[in-house]
C-alpha cells in the first residue's frame, strides 16, 4: 500500500543537538527584520541550526496531524512517524481511542517498534525485551533475583492527543496551546458527515521533496502556480485563493463558472444541512486554520478530468455526490480534502533542513471494492501528478534560496495564504525565542 | 555531448549560510601563520566554514571563467553554471554579446532555467511564469486587476561580464577588481589567432573530484607529478615548470629536445607574427595569470602520442600545424591550451569543501567533420586519461589533509606555480577578511 | 578474503577540524552531570563535535588494537587502517617486528599506500614518487640540481607500537599512558599458548553499523540481550556477565550447566597449565581490560551449534580441544575470543559520529586446509549472524538517541560492564578536557 522510501535512512538523518547560540542570535535578528508581504530570507530554508529551532519551536510545541483512524482501524494497529529527530508511535487502543507514544525504549533508547506500520499487542522492545502496555506502562523487564527496578519510572513517554472527526493530532509539549480545543468544535461539523471511521485506506504515497518543509507549505498555500497543474485544474477551479475584483483577465471565464457552481453548491449544502461558510483564521490564532466547502468544476463531484465521482460509494451519511470539496488548511503542516466519494489527507513531515517527506493518503468508503467501485489509478491520478509537479516547484526554490544572490520576493494578492503562513510561523518563532 | 553527473544533486549541496565567527577567527589565524614555501594547513581543504569564506572572498569577488562562446554560438543559447551556492545563467544575446544572470526568480526564488544548457527566447520561470528578457528585465508577471507590481524592481540580477577572445568571464562583485582590464590586452593577442568564434564544441567532460577546489588547482600548477601522466608526457614536455639549471638528471635528455623544439617554435612564431614570450604575473597582481606559447614533443602539433595533429582543420587565421601550445593559467580556477588544431578549456568548479567539478571542453574548427577531420576518441584521449589520473592524485591528498597528523610539506622548485597559487589565495583572503 | 565496503568513501568522511568552543563547554557540562548507573545523554552519540573530541581524547591518546600479525605474516606485508580522520599503515618489518606509520606523505599530504592491504618494499607515494623505508625514513625525492631538501625532516610520522602475543597495538600520542605495559604481562600468558604467529586469516568481515562507536561497545559489553543471538547462545552461555545470586529464573537451568562446565574446564586448565582466573580492571585503570577463560556449552570446544570444534587443527601448543574460550575485553574498542581451534578478533573502528566499521577476523592454524580441516561457512556462521543481529540493535539505539525525548535509562546488574565502559570513557574524557 505504501511507497518504499527511495533514499537510505542514514542520509536523511537530521543534524541533532542543541541550537548553537550563534544561530539563535542570527535567527532573532532575521525574525525581527522580517519584511511583510515578502518571502523569507534564505537561511530560513537552508540553515541546519534554524531547522533545529523549527523542530523545537514549531513541531515540539504545536498540534501536529499524525494519521487518520482509517490507517489504524483495529485495536493494536499502529503507525510509526518520524519527523526531524522525533520518533512516535500512533497506536489504536483497545477502547477505540488513540495513544501517541515516543518510540524510544526507556532502558537503552532503542526504537521499540521498527516497522512503519503494523499491529501489535503489548509492545516488546527487540533489544532486551522490555515490554510496554498500550498506555506506555512498563509491564515487564527481566531482572536478576534481588534486583530492583521501579517500573513506574520507566513508562514510554506519551504525547497529548486529540481526535477530530477521525483525524489524530498530537502535541509533544507538556502544556499544549489551548486554543486548539476552541478550533475543534468549529471544524468538526464540516468533517463529521464524511465519517472517517467508516473509511479505509485505498493508497498512501510517500515522496521525499528536496526542500525545506516551509517551502512545501508555501507552495501548498497558493494557486498562482496552478497553470503547472493541468490535471488538477480540470476539477479544482484555478481561481482558488482569488475573490471578486481580483480575477485576472485570463481566468474570468473560469471565475464565472465558479460563481455559478458556488451558488448551486450552497443550495445543495443548505438542503442537506452541510456547513459551507468559509472560516479563515490562518494567522490570527495559534491553532491557525481555514475551512470551507467549495465547488469543483465539471460534474462537481470529485478530482477527476470530468469532475465525476472516482468511487461509487458515498461516504458516511452523505446523500449526494455533487458536494464539491470540503477543504481544511492547518498550520503548521497539513491539509485535507473531504469529498463525497473519498478523502485525501496530506502531511509535510520535515526530515532535515533540505528534505521533507510528503505523505498523501486516499480514503474511500470501507465497503468500496477496488476494481468494482473504484479504480485505484484513476482515484489517485490527479494528486499523484500534482504532488510530483509540486515537488519540482519546491526543489527549484530550495536551490534558489541557497544562493547569496537570493533576495526576498513579493507575494502577490492571490498568495495571501502564503503570507499568512509566514506570518504565523514568524509569530510562533518569536514567541518561542522570547 | 556532456557527461551526466554521476551523483545526485542533493548530496552535492554545500553548507550555505554565514561563515561562523569562530571559523573567521580561526581562518584569520591560519592566514597569519601561513608558512612560505609550504603547503597550507589541513582546515583550508576540509573545513566547511572556510569553504564558505572561499565562496565569498574568492568566487564572489574575482573574475571567473564560465564558458567559451563556442558553447553558446547562437542568440538565446545558454549554459547554467552552479558553483558552491551560486547559480548563474550564461546567455548569448541577440546582438552577439553575453549576459550573465543569477538564475533565481525574483518572485519566490525558483531556478528560472533548470536545464544545464539549451536555447531560450524570453526566460519564463516554470513556477509562476514570471518572464524575463535577455537583459534580465521582468517583462511579464500575471497580476489581478488593480494589483500593483513595480516590474523595474524585480529584474534578474546581473553579474559583470568580459569576453576575452571568446572566453566569457564573470564577476559577481558590484565593484570588480579593476586590473583584469589591464590583463585583457596582454593575453588577447596570444589567443585571438585561434578564433574561438569559428569553433564548435567537440566534447565536454564533467567529472567530480572528491577534493577541495584548491587541491585541484595545486595539482594543475605543477608537472613534478608528470610521471603519473604517461599519455600526456608523449607530447607535453615533462620538464614543464623547469628552467635551465633546474633539470634533474633523468630529464636532461628531454630537456635538450625541448630546447631544440623551442628554438624552432620561436622561429615559426616570428614568421607568422604569433606571440610566444612568457608573461608570468601569477601572484604579483589581483588578476593573476601566466601565458606563453611552448613547444610540444614529437611532431610538435598536438596532444597525441606522436605529437601529430588531432584535427585536420586549422583554427582561425593559423597557417601551420606546428605551433605547440599556447597555454594560459588564470587565478583562481581555470586553465587553457590553444593549439593549431583544437582548444581545450578547463574550469575547477567548487561544489563543497570536499568536492569539485572539473569541466573540460574540447573545441575544434566549426567546419571540421567528426569521423572525417577528427576522431573524437583520439581527440579527447590524452586529457581524459590525464584528468582521471589527476582526480586520483587530488583525492589522495584530500584524504591526507583531513588527518590531525597531516603537516605542511615543502614545495619543490618545480612547484613554484603551486606556491604562487597559494600566495595569491592567501593574499586575496587576507584582503577579504580585512 | 575481505568484504568490500558497501558505501562510497565520500559519504563516510567525518567532519574534521577543531572541536568548537561551544561543543567543548557543552561536553564539559555533560561529563560533569553524568548519572552513575545510567546510559549517557543523547549528544554523546549524535554530536559531530563530541565525535571530534572522542577522536582526540580517546583514539588519539590511548592504545588501540590495529591487526594481528597473522594479517601481515611476511616482511613488507601491510594493512592500512583509517579511523575517524586518522590514516595508518601497519607494516611488518624485515626483522619480524611491526611499524605503525601515518599514511600521509610529508610532501603534499597524499595517502602513500592506497590499498587496504598488500605487500610492499620501500613505500613509494604515487603522487611524486617520494620513497620511504620501512621505518618511515625518506630515502628518495627527486630534486633539481642544486635544490636542497633535508630528508631527515620529512620522514613518515610513526606511532608507538606494542605487540602482545601477536596482537598489534598502537598509540598515536607522543607520551602513551604507561600502564599498558603493566597490563601486557597480565594478559600475555593467557593468549600465548594459542600462538597467533602460527595462524593464518581464514576470513575477515567488515560491516558498517549505522551507530556511534560507543553504542557498538556498549552492545558488546552485555549479554542481557543474548536472547537476540540464537546461534551464539548454543555455545556461549547466555549467563555471561552474571554470577551466583544474580541468575534470573529463566536462566537457572543454563546456569547449573554452566557451573558444572566451569568446574571441568578449570580442572583441564590446571592440568595443562593454562590460566583461567578472571582479571577484571575495566574502569579501575587507564588500560582498562578484562580477561578470563570460560566454559562453552555443549561439547565445550568452539562456537558451533553443538559446541564441537570448527577446525580440526589445534592452535599453538594446545593439546586439547575442550578449552572453552579465553576472552579479552579491552577499552576502548576491541575484544577477542581465543579458542583451541580458532581465534576471533574484533575492532570497532569509528568512521564518524553515526557510523562505525566493525572488523571481525577469524584465524585458524596455518596448516589447516580449507575444505579439509575446516569449512569456512561453518567457521564463520555464528559470529556473522551475531554481528548482523548486533548491527540491528546498535542502529535501533542510534535512532533513539537522536530524539529530544530520549532520556538516560538504567543499566541492569548484568550490564555492569557497560557501566564500566561508560565510567572508563567519562574518566578519560574528563582528564582529556582538564
Amino acid at each position: 500500500m505504501s511507497y518504499t522510501l527511495t533514499r537510505p535512512r542514514s542520509e536523511q538523518r537530521p543534524d541533532t543537538g542543541f541550537v548553537p547560540a550563534e544561530t539563535l542570535a542570527q535567527l532573532t535578528e532575521l525574525l525581527e527584520r522580517r519584511r511583510t508581504g515578502y518571502s523569507m530570507e534564505g537561511p530560513f530554508y537552508t540553515d541546519p541550526g534554524i531547522f533545529k529551532a523549527d523542530m523545537e519551536g514549531i513541531f515540539g510545541k504545536h498540534w501536529i496531524f499524525t494519521a487518520s483512524i482509517a490507517e489504524i482501524p483495529e485495536p493494536g494497529d499502529y503507525v510509526t512517524l518520524d519527523f526531524g529527530p522525533y520518533a512516535l508511535i500512533v497506536l489504536r487502543t483497545d477502547d477505540g481511542g488513540v495513544n501517541v507514544l515516543h518510540n524510544i525504549c526507556r532502558h537503552r533508547g532503542a526504537r521499540v517498534l521498527t516497522e512503519s506500520r503494523g499491529s501489535t499487542g503489548n509492545m516488546v522492545c527487540g533489544y532486551h525485551s522490555w515490554t510496554y502496555a498500550e498506555d506506555g506502562t512498563l509491564i515487564h523487564a527481566s531482572t536478576a533475583p534481588g534486583e530492583k527496578l521501579d517500573k513506574e519510572c520507566f513508562a514510554l513517554k506519551r504525547a497529548q492527543v486529540r481526535i477530530v472527526a477521525g483525524l489524530v493530532f498530537t502535541c509533544l509539549a507538556e502544556e499544549p496551546p489551548e486554543d486548539f480545543d476552541e478550533v475543534i468544535p468549529l471544524i468538526e461539523p464540516y468533517l463529521a458527515p464524511h465519517d472517517i471511521s467508516q473509511t479505509k485506506v485505498a493508497y498512501q504515497q510517500n515522496i521525499i521533496e528536496e526542500g525545506n518543509w516551509k517551502l512545501v507549505m508555501e507552495n501548498n498555500r497558493e494557486c498562482y502556480h496552478c497553470d503547472g497543474h493541468p490535471e488538477l485544474a480540470c476539477s479544482l477551479f484555478p481561481t482558488w485563493g482569488l475573490s471578486d475584483g481580483l480575477i485576472p483577465p485570463h481566468l474570468e471565464e473560469v471565475w464565472a463558472r465558479n460563481v455559478e457552481a458556488k451558488i448551486q453548491l450552497e443550495e445543495r449544502c443548505d438542503r442537506y444541512g452541510l456547513h459551507h461558510e468559509v472560516i479563515e483564521q490562518l494567522d490570527t490564532r495559534i491553532a491557525g486554520f481555514r475551512i470551507s466547502r467549495e465547488s469543483l468544476d465539471g460534474a462537481g463531484e470529485s478530482f477527476s478530468a470530468t469532475g465525476r465521482r472516482l468511487s461509487k460509494k458515498l461516504l458516511g451519511s452523505l446523500r449526494d455526490f455533487r458536494l464539491g470539496r470540503c477543504s481544511l488548511h492547518l498550520q503548521p503542516n497539513s491539509w485535507f480534502h473531504f469529498l463525497s466519494d473519498h478523502i485525501v489527507t496530506f502531511a509535510a513531515i520535515p526530515i532535515n533542513e533540505h528534505q521533507t517527506l510528503v505523505r498523501t493518503t486516499w480514503l474511500v468508503a470501507d465497503d468500496a471494492v477496488e476494481g468494482v467501485d473504484y479504480d485505484l489509478d484513476e482515484l489517485t491520478h490527479v494528486w499523484k501528478q500534482t504532488n510530483l509537479q509540486d515537488k519540482a516547484f519546491v526543489e527549484m526554490c530550495q536551490l534558489g534560496a541557497a544562493s547569496p544572490a537570493y533576495e526576498q520576493g513579493p507575494y502577490m494578492d492571490s498568495e495571501y495564504q502564503v503570507e499568512a503562513f509566514v506570518n504565523w510561523y514568524t509569530q510562533r518563532m518569536r514567541e518561542h525565542i522570547a
